[in-house]
């Protein structure tokens, strides 16, 4: 039984670290001026993604209660608001770093969790809501932000020639 | 620990049925008109998305061994062969219905599998290569399904207005 639940978490552990070097993969192989183009006509730049994606991985340290957020700044420009907000973004280089760091913290911190620590609740959740929906929890976070890694991974791969 | 794995198994068939509430309820947004359009300059057609999303969707039941194909004749058109290869696609409307077929006959499916029947290998593994491999079985398959919308999805979200 046992061994079935680290399975489990293995497998969804290794969904994201998946996804992750996807993602990773990509923004390497493209050039800071392909990041700054629009994935489309109109829709959101490489640089609004890439910032995007590093300030919810960020949050993840606060809702995990793991740790505080690195870039807490991120949010404002990049999570409260559109692309086009005219609010300052940090250069390509910059967020290139804070992706690698954010992700590479994280990881370490995922190798970490045993089952019990996975199936914790999050801490957007109340104890007592908590009892009533026990699928609350950092796992399902994790599931969850997997997804979204993956949807915002297919507009990004329209940066590519 | 029981109710550890199946709070576990919950949380990735929901992950599946949020990413399919999702997708399905922007392909019954769009026009079929819509649906005709490049999802960007040079990119996939929502048509070839949406065909080829049914297509790998309807491989599962032969993968995850419940089944047959319902529409076999998919995977020429929509997996392997590219979106402006020239071979005759199914209309929209066909489309739209396959869609829901396929996928109403697999939240069916996936409703009656038990905790061991998800961990059981799929067909594409070998028994003695899963006796080393044992992530390489039917729920695995399902995250890796669930990513592999969500992606596209991000690509549709770009035929709305």
């Amino acid at each position: 039984m046992n061994n079935q639940n680290e399975l489990m978490i293995k497998m969804v552990v290794d969904a994201w670290n998946g996804q992750l070097a996807r993602t990773t993969k990509l923004f390497n192989e493209l050039t800071d001026k392909q990041i700054e183009n629009e994935t489309a006509p109109g829709r959101n730049t490489g640089t609004y993604l890439l910032g995007h994606l590093i300030a919810v991985h960020d949050a993840l340290f606060t809702l995990l209660g793991t740790g505080q957020k690195m870039y807490p700044s991120l949010e404002e420009v990049f999570i409260k608001n559109p692309d086009k907000s005219g609010l300052e973004k940090p250069s390509i280089k910059e967020l290139r770093n804070y992706w690698n760091e954010v992700n590479d913290e994280m990881q370490k911190q995922f190798g970490q969790f045993t089952v019990d620590e996975w199936l914790q609740k999050h801490t957007a959740v109340s104890e007592e809501d908590f009892l009533k929906e026990p699928h609350r929890n950092r796992l399902n976070v994790l599931i969850s932000r997997t997804n979204h890694m993956a949807y915002h991974l297919g507009q990004l791969a329209y940066l590519k020639k």
